[in-house]
Order: C-alpha cells, then sequence, then structure tokens
C-alpha cells in the first residue's frame, strides 16, 4: 500500500534535500555558528509534503516539474523559517529529533564562549531570530533561481506577490495561535480558530499547489479553473489534516499518535472539535468539560469523561463527518484535472494523510 | 545652511509616510495588536535616509523618481524590520522616543489580557518577531508594487536577487555585532568589525542608491560604471558615517551627540578605533586602556584618561584622516555623474552627515 507514493516522496526528498544543501546563499553568513544554523532545519529531511505537492500539481497539469524545482526547495525554506521562530516562541527543544534551532546554537555557544547559560541561552534565541530572517530571504532566493529553468520573470513577479501574501495569512495564523492562550477560552470564536488553520496549515500548501500548476500554465491567476481547483484541493486537505489532527489528539492512541494523548486539552486549546462540544452540550457539561481543560496531569479516567462528553454532544461525529466532507470535496477538485501519474500522487496523497483516524 | 536639502528630506518624508501609511498590505494581519504593530515604525518618521538616497540616485542618472519611489519605501520597510528585530535583541525600550515594539505590544497585552507581566512581556516580544518577519515580506512587496509605474519584471527580478543579498549580508553584521561581547575582546580582529559594519550599516546604503539607478537605467549591472560609483560612494558614507559615531561617542558632546559619552567601552565594543589604540599603543598603555573598558559608570576623569591614551596612540587622528579619506573619496564617486538637483542633494546629504565632528 502507498509504495509508490512512498518511492516518489523519496525521491522529491533526495532532489529538494541536493539543491538545498549545495545552494551557495547561505556560504557568506557570519558568524560560522549562524551559517550552521541557517542550513541545519533545511537539510534535516521531513516529509517534503509542500515540495510534493508542488511538483505533482505541476505535472498534473502538465509541466515539466524539473522546472518547477527551485520553487519546490522555495516553499520548503519557507516552511522551516516559520518552524526556527515557531520553536523560539513556544520554547521548544526538539525539532525532528534533533535540538531546535535556539537551543543547538545555545549549546555551542554554552562550550564555545564559557559564559553563563543566561547569556548563552539568550544568544541562542537571538541567533535563531535572524536564522529565521535570513532563511526567508534565503526561500525568496531559492524562488528567484527558477529563471534559470526558464520561468519567465513577469510569471516570478506574480508568483513572488502571492508568496508575500501567504506570509501575512501565515504570520497572523501563527500570532492568532499566540494569543489564544492569553484570552478567556469562553471568547474564543469558530471563526478565528478557522483563520488561525487556514494560516498555519493550509495557505502554504495551497500556495505550494498553485505555485507548482502556475509554472505549469505560464500564468498565476490563481482563481481561475484549474488553479483554482488545485488551490480548493489544498485547503481542504489542510484542514481536514487540522481537523483528524485535533480529533487523534483525544480519541488517538499515545503509540501512534506521537503525542500524549489530551495535551490540547491540558494546554486549554481552542480546537474546532472542544468549540462545537461548548456549544451543543447542556450546562452541565460545558461546566464539567471546562473543568476538564488546564489539568496538570491527564488519567485515564480523566480522558474517557472528555471523550464521553464529545461524543454525547455529538461534537465527535461532527467531527468525523466533518473530515469526511472535506477528504470528499477536495478529492472531487481533482476530478477536474487530466488524468495522469501526478493526479494519481495528489489523490494518493490525500487518502494517505487522512484515511488513519485511530 | 542646508535649507534646500532639508526641504528636499521632508518632501521624500512625506511622500513615504502617505504611500506605506495607505499600502494595504498589513489590513489583513490579525490579531489586531499585530497589525498595530506592524504599522508602527514606518509611520513614526524619521529621516528617510535611504528612501532619499534611492529617489536621489535615481534622478542622478536621470531617471523619473516617481518611478522609483515604491523602491524607496521598499528599503524604509526593510530597515523598519531590522531595527524591530534588533530592538528584541538589545532589549532596547526606546525608538524615536517612543516605546519598541515588543514593549508597545507587551503594555497592550497587560492592560487586554490581564495576565501576569512575565506573560504579557513574553507576549510582547513573541509578536514583535511575527511584526518583522511581515514587515520582510511588506517590504518585497513594496518593491513589487514597482510594476504599477512600468518597472520591467526581470529588472525587479534582478534587484530582488540583489535584496537577499542585502538581507544575507545585513543581518551577518547584526549576528557579529550579537557575537562580539560573546568574545574576549582581544581576539576579535579589525577585518571582522568591518565586515559589521559593511553589513549593519553600509550595505543598504549602498543597495539603496543602486536600485534607484538601476532603476533609470533599466538595468541591475551594479559593478558596472555609474552604478559602481554609486555603491561606492554609499559605502564610502556608511563606514565614514560609523566611524564618526565612533569618535563622537568619546570625543563628542553628550548633548549634541545623544547618547551618553564613553558608552561604547562601557559596552566593551570593538569600535575600529578602540582595535587602532590597542594596536598602537604600548604595552602599560593597552593595559590601562583595557582596564578602562566595561567600567559600571564614567566619571569625567575616567574620560580624559581614555581620549589622552587615543590621543597618544595616534588612534584620533588616525580615525579623524579615514573619516576625511573616506569622505573625500566618496565625494569624488559623484564627480563622474551629470551635473543635475539631484547630484547636487546627494553632494549635499554626504556633507551634511559627516560635517560636524565635535
Amino acid at each position: 500500500m502507498y509504495r509508490t507514493l512512498q518511492n516518489e516522496l523519496a525521491l522529491v526528498n533526495d532532489v529538494v534535500t541536493r539543491i538545498i544543501a549545495e545552494d551557495p546563499f547561505p556560504e557568506s553568513v557570519r558568524p560560522s555558528c549562524l551559517a550552521a544554523a541557517v542550513r541545519s532545519y533545511p537539510v534535516r529531511g521531513g516529509k517534503r509534503l509542500r515540495p510534493a505537492l508542488l511538483l505533482w500539481a505541476n505535472g498534473a497539469l502538465g509541466g515539466d516539474p524539473d522546472q518547477a524545482v527551485f520553487a519546490g526547495c522555495a516553499v520548503e525554506l519557507f516552511h522551516t523559517w516559520t518552524l526556527v521562530h515557531d520553536d523560539i516562541i513556544d520554547e521548544d527543544d526538539l525539532r525532528r529529533g534533533k535540538p531546535t534551532a535556539h537551543v543547538e546554537v545555545a549549546s555551542h555557544a554554552e562550550q564555545a564562549y564559557g559564559k553563563p547559560k543566561a547569556l548563552t541561552d539568550k544568544f541562542g534565541r537571538d541567533m535563531a531570530i535572524l536564522c529565521g530572517d535570513i532563511q526567508q530571504a534565503w526561500a525568496m532566493n531559492m524562488l528567484l533561481r527558477s529563471r534559470e529553468k526558464g520561468v519567465e520573470a513577469s510569471l516570478l513577479a506574480d508568483l513572488l506577490v502571492r508568496f508575500q501574501e501567504v506570509n501575512n495569512l501565515l504570520i497572523s495564523g501563527e500570532a492568532l495561535d499566540v494569543e489564544f492562550p492569553m484570552r478567556d477560552l469562553g471568547e474564543i470564536t469558530k471563526e478565528e480558530v478557522r483563520k488561525m488553520i487556514l494560516g498555519k496549515t493550509s495557505c502554504l500548501l495551497k500556495f505550494s499547489v498553485q505555485c507548482g500548476g502556475a509554472i505549469a500554465l505560464g500564468h498565476a491567476d490563481f482563481g481561475k479553473e484549474r488553479l483554482a481547483a488545485l488551490g480548493n484541493f489544498a485547503e481542504e486537505l489542510g484542514i481536514a489534516f487540522q481537523l483528524r489532527d485535533d480529533y487523534l489528539g483525544i480519541f488517538g492512541d499515545e503509540k501512534t499518535f506521537g503525542k500524549p494523548i489530551g495535551s490540547d486539552f491540558q494546554e486549554g486549546k481552542p480546537t474546532l472539535l472542544y468549540l462545537d462540544a461548548m456549544s451543543l452540550l447542556p450546562e452541565t457539561g460545558k461546566k464539567r468539560l471546562k473543568e476538564l481543560t488546564g489539568l496538570p496531569r491527564y488519567s485515564p479516567g480523566a480522558i474517557d469523561e472528555i471523550r464521553t462528553l464529545l461524543k454525547e454532544s455529538g461534537a465527535e461525529s461532527k467531527c468525523l463527518q466533518e473530515i469526511a466532507h472535506l477528504t470528499e470535496k477536495a478529492h472531487s477538485r481533482l476530478m477536474t484535472l487530466p488524468e495522469n501519474k501526478y493526479k494519481k500522487l495528489l489523490e494518493d496523497l490525500l487518502s494517505y494523510l487522512l484515511e488513519r483516524t485511530v
């Protein structure tokens, strides 16, 4: 199952990693610990979901994916700079099983300079801010390299305008996510959570397929026919993926999910699943579910009680229906595309990402 | 004296402030406190040195500065995002007489959310990181608006490639400045300090004049003739300005200089003035000057002693000669340009910025 998909993803990873590793852009960065940080995340690998979406959307619309390869690397670099800044903000220590950028630079500084830990920790954070800043420029530079493959400057200018809009949307999504915990959970609306998901998860996926498609078609009219269809496909895929993540975060199995079950409730995150339950439950249920957020620990009993409340309210089945509905819709968007290998890969990727809900 | 220059700078400020204030890019930013932060620095005014250099370089090479006006706003926005991130790193509270971005958002958060100060301070820093990120995208978006004025996409693509190189150089300059205090002052080389100055001060000035010139000429071959001359002019202007700042930082008058005299010594900054003195002084003088760095307070006696050491070593006169030499060189670069109003403005700006050394 999914053997072709896995092979093709591995091929995308190979080419993206090679181009990024060989690109000269970070060579002139100083000091050397910053140069190392700039290269660190991008060569760590990962799913390379965004380049895959870009290259396959390009192929699906009859393009030559080789022409879109720098654009594929650009969306990956763009993704990594947002991760570097996210990791500072979230004070995370690990990213893909290795130290986060700020932790990596801080450890280097501790050994290199022999200063107090408070100073080297701050140095790590400061350098990580600058690291993300340079990676943002690197992403733009990488997209501009598409001229080497014959992509017209006027198309690139259009794509760059869209890319800046993605920055705006994506950062707004991140900023809403940072702002939510500052507010009373009860006053956060579904509209705001939806905007957050569209920003944090969907908009770069959407740009990736539309950028790949635009390079195939030679225009960046994202609202038109096939580019619009691709955009809707990626947007629905993104929202469905996030809903599935919310669902598995409480109904999943800790071993396969990879994160502690109940952590969204512990952190008081306004997931759509939670907000739906709060609007559907009677007063006593609302009160009880609220009491079950922000606990220091989650016993199996507490998890069970949350699951029951989500089920009884109808929020659980609403969430599953929404995932199924979005997956169906995303799938239908692809129907308008010509039959070829790349369309099949996009279909497989959709099923692969959204299939498992336990 | 400089009345024409002042009037023309005021005109540049008017047009830049208006375009930035009216530009729709930040309208979709969420939450609203982040949108406010994104607009905050760019509309605070300031000298608008970079847009002035860009527009006048454009005029000097026979362009119509109106065609370059979005590029002028772009370099100003680029400058502001670097200030926002610098201010977080330097933990500064004030920027142009008002609270820095992170302090402004933190104060808002303190009032709006009623959370502990440690949380609202962190929220201010987090939002300021994201604020600079969005401003970086805004700068690119603004440059791309030049198409509205008929600037060719292929020229813009060339300019955007250069702009990313500026990011790399500028951030490396900032990063070296952040790294220096982590190291032993004695091991920092003049070469490194020069690279820091070229990055932090010169490279955006250089890009500004070359970008303006390129729009006038219709090509971005920065190494060629007049664009090269303009680039050298701005680079020399930038280094001379920094040397003058170092000089006034110890030999200036606190009232006109605006910062406490001796603060570079207090912070242990490796200025070229200091490094020259350390290489020229005999052992006893070296030892004494080293003792005079990093003191908690600087009495008039300590300032006098530093001044004497800098004079006796010859570092003071070397610094003044270097400023004069660079000013002369920068001036001679302009000789190759045609005589017109804009060339005169560039000459006046050079004298105005570098004239006062007390």
